[in-house]
């Protein structure tokens, strides 16, 4: 069953009226919604989500990333439950309790060895700022206060309160605020389609290093850290980078003593295929920034996790005044606990990560039909996260211009086709619920494809 | 019944070792926690928590200023198992939901006349980020690129991401990261209880706007706005002031074409005795930042509202790219804005705020047992809002030296006496629940007397 236009253009729905007078909705040109309102969902079940009207779409973005088990989980949706009828909230300074303590154990025995101390917040913004400001403050105390400045990558994103977007390699988001953006240093990255060696990902020896190895050479007395996604540049279009480049940067990190920050608020939780990329390769970062699905998509949390050497360069008498001073009201707010406990569970059972594997083949497999498509610049795939990115041209690689706003109008295209793709740009992408099944997994590839020759074909 | 010592200092509850291995607790020095570890919170009900021993503690300061209707209320936890059993989540960009629709339009309803819009995210300090960032990018849209610096009040506090924190009148906050943090102008702002000018809050007429009236007329072809809390600079104190100042404000910043960002995380909904600061007191603001009691102290919710003047200056084709940027995964999370919808039904219930006057008049009558103690420089009140500031002399209002760490000690006091005080610095404060009957006022003063008479007799 395709939907109708007729669901997607119903502006006989009051509460669409409604939303468009009240409503700012983030990262929308709202001019759009003049003509194409936003979706009404009412519920949502599994990979699906469903309009009013009965129409469904699979969320093939899982709601920006962030869900795991599908929508409506039995188990996660009691864990809320059972946790409500004993507590929604309490404040989390001077006052502990059982769905943190748990949480704080379980990432700290599923990540990287030198991890373990949790710092909770709500969002990846915060907890990308909660790791920038423990790097500042932890030098700062430790005798080099000069160190006040952070590497990021170029295309890399961190979130977009002012200290993330300080650190964000994309102009898209930074641009209009880039006079009060606390100035730090932007170092050309891992580019892989396009890579200026002529190498391919699966067999170099991330011989773009060389930019980060001379800007660690060059200004490591002044740099606090270095930031950036491992393996996959979430906001640039699922660029896809190889481990190596993420060994490299230890080594020299470590021989220049800048810290490293891994956000795994995109590719933590089991969405690479492995729970987290940095204890799944067997790094050592100093800090790690997690959120989205750690509650499989049910509630705002975040955690940033980090070494013993950080936190004891912040423990001590209380009027050393060497504290971490940082809050948010609904730090570590029981609820959204509960939920993540439940999701580690669910990720860490027997098996779980294993029946991935099929999953993953089945991607790349049904990959081929977008893989075959004219305007296929690249299918790219990192375990449960999949990328098409759509160029004019095959041989030069050369994009299609902005104004034509070729994701947009295959986003419109797949709503008909009962898919919620979501394109950044030209890069048409897919982060499905890790419990989508190979059908599931066809359906959605198809349905990518038709809508894809729906807006290019004559191209 | 007293709290025994033995339920405060119980190591042998193996979650709080845990809880000390793996958690890194906001705003704590850690250490502290090696000779008393924080309370295990178990459960919550009404005004109180219970950790695990059966012993209580009165939630005096309603879990760092968010709950309203106290803890367990079956109106709140029935909202959210609805709206669970439909949909925990869904993405906020292409797609609407019927809470976020119902929410936006209350919160335009119930406050002041000229805001119409309402943008979404998760926490204070986003929602200050959020304003921050669509003020500049008006101006920069509006033919005033060089509007980018913002005025901030001494004492002012307004969150703890960077560009939060760049607005941060509090030395404690920002001191370690005043290297990196955007450069603004700190402004002399209200200081009742040593006003310069000696005159009350109750009789004067603002005389101390002076210098921002200055500054504004100095520096206002660089000022994109002005923040403050109103009423009630929260983290400085308690500090209150005449809503006169702001109607000063107003006058000015339209005069010099700067916007008003009033931050109403801690004082909105009903914590003054009206839904919201600046729709009772008849202000016009640019933009208002709510957070805390949205959610009655349930789930991590915040939202920015602003004028249609605003919203028209991002509004137009896509192409123009004047479209605002911004986003957290979890915006206009469903399961937090059914708790806010409940929350708001609760508060505009016929009777309702009405029902705060007695509580109010309470709070003022029992604030007699700290208005007489030779410690009170003052004892000052907001609606619903109480603080005493203690000082070591009521004549010079000599305050306390930070190392004798008095507000710490009234807290530890607090806790054997059944009420969880957390005083800031040497002011001890009250923002209960606003379910809190006339009874338990009663017992919160006089059990804070009684702490702080423990720790301060002698002095």
């Amino acid at each position: 069953m395709a939907n109708s236009p007729q669901a997607l253009i119903n502006k006989q729905d009051e509460d669409l009226v409604r939303d468009f007078h009240h409503v700012w909705h983030p990262c929308t040109q709202m001019k759009d919604h003049a003509e194409v309102p936003p979706l009404l969902i009412d519920r949502a079940e599994g990979v699906y989500l469903y309009d009013r009207e009965g129409n469904r779409y699979m969320d093939v973005i899982a709601s920006w990333w962030v869900n795991l088990f599908g929508h409506n989980h039995p188990r996660i949706n009691q864990a809320i439950k059972d946790q409500l009828d004993k507590m929604a909230h309490v404040m989390f300074a001077g006052v502990t309790h059982q769905p943190a303590i748990d949480l704080a154990e379980k990432l700290v025995t599923s990540s990287s060895p030198d991890l373990s101390k949790v710092f909770f917040s709500d969002n990846g913004s915060t907890a990308v700022e909660v790791a920038l400001k423990m790097s500042l403050q932890y030098w700062l105390q430790t005798g080099k206060p000069q160190k006040t400045k952070f590497i990021y990558l170029k295309g890399g994103y961190h979130g977009e309160t002012l200290g993330a977007l300080s650190v964000c390699g994309l102009s898209l988001f930074r641009e209009k605020f880039e006079t009060v953006l606390p100035q730090n240093l932007e170092v050309e990255g891992p580019d892989c389609l396009r890579c200026p060696f002529g190498l391919k990902r699966e067999s170099c020896n991330a011989e773009c290093f060389v930019p980060m190895e001379q800007a660690l050479e060059k200004d490591h007395e002044s740099v606090a850290g270095v930031i950036l996604e491992p393996l996959v540049q979430g906001a640039a279009g699922m660029n896809m980078y190889p481990p190596v480049y993420l060994k490299k940067l230890e080594e020299a990190c470590k021989a220049t003593d800048v810290h490293v920050i891994y956000d795994e608020v995109a590719v933590g939780f089991g969405r690479t295929g492995s729970l987290f990329v940095s204890q799944y390769h067997e790094l050592n970062p100093t800090f790690v920034c997690l959120s989205k699905g750690i509650t499989s998509g049910y509630l705002p949390l975040a955690a940033t996790l980090t070494t013993d050497e950080i936190y004891q360069a912040f423990y001590d008498d209380y009027e050393s005044f060497k504290l971490f001073i940082h809050s948010h009201s609904y730090s570590a707010n029981p609820l959204a606990c509960a939920a993540a406990n439940a999701t580690l569970d669910l990720l860490t059972e027997a098996g779980f990560m294993e029946s991935l594997k099929p999953k993953i083949k089945a991607m790349h497999e049904q990959g081929k039909t977008l893989r075959d498509l004219p305007w296929c610049g690249e299918f790219r795939q990192t375990g449960m996260i999949a990328a098409v990115e759509l160029v004019q041209d095959r041989e030069t690689l050369a994009p299609f211009p902005v104004a034509q706003r070729v994701g947009y109008r295959i986003f419109l295209e797949g709503l008909k086709r009962e898919v919620y793709l979501r394109p950044l740009g030209n890069v048409a992408y897919f982060i499905p619920p890790l419990v989508i099944e190979p059908g599931q997994i066809e359906t959605m590839m198809n349905a990518a494809q038709d809508s894809i020759i729906a807006v290019l074909k004559g191209n």
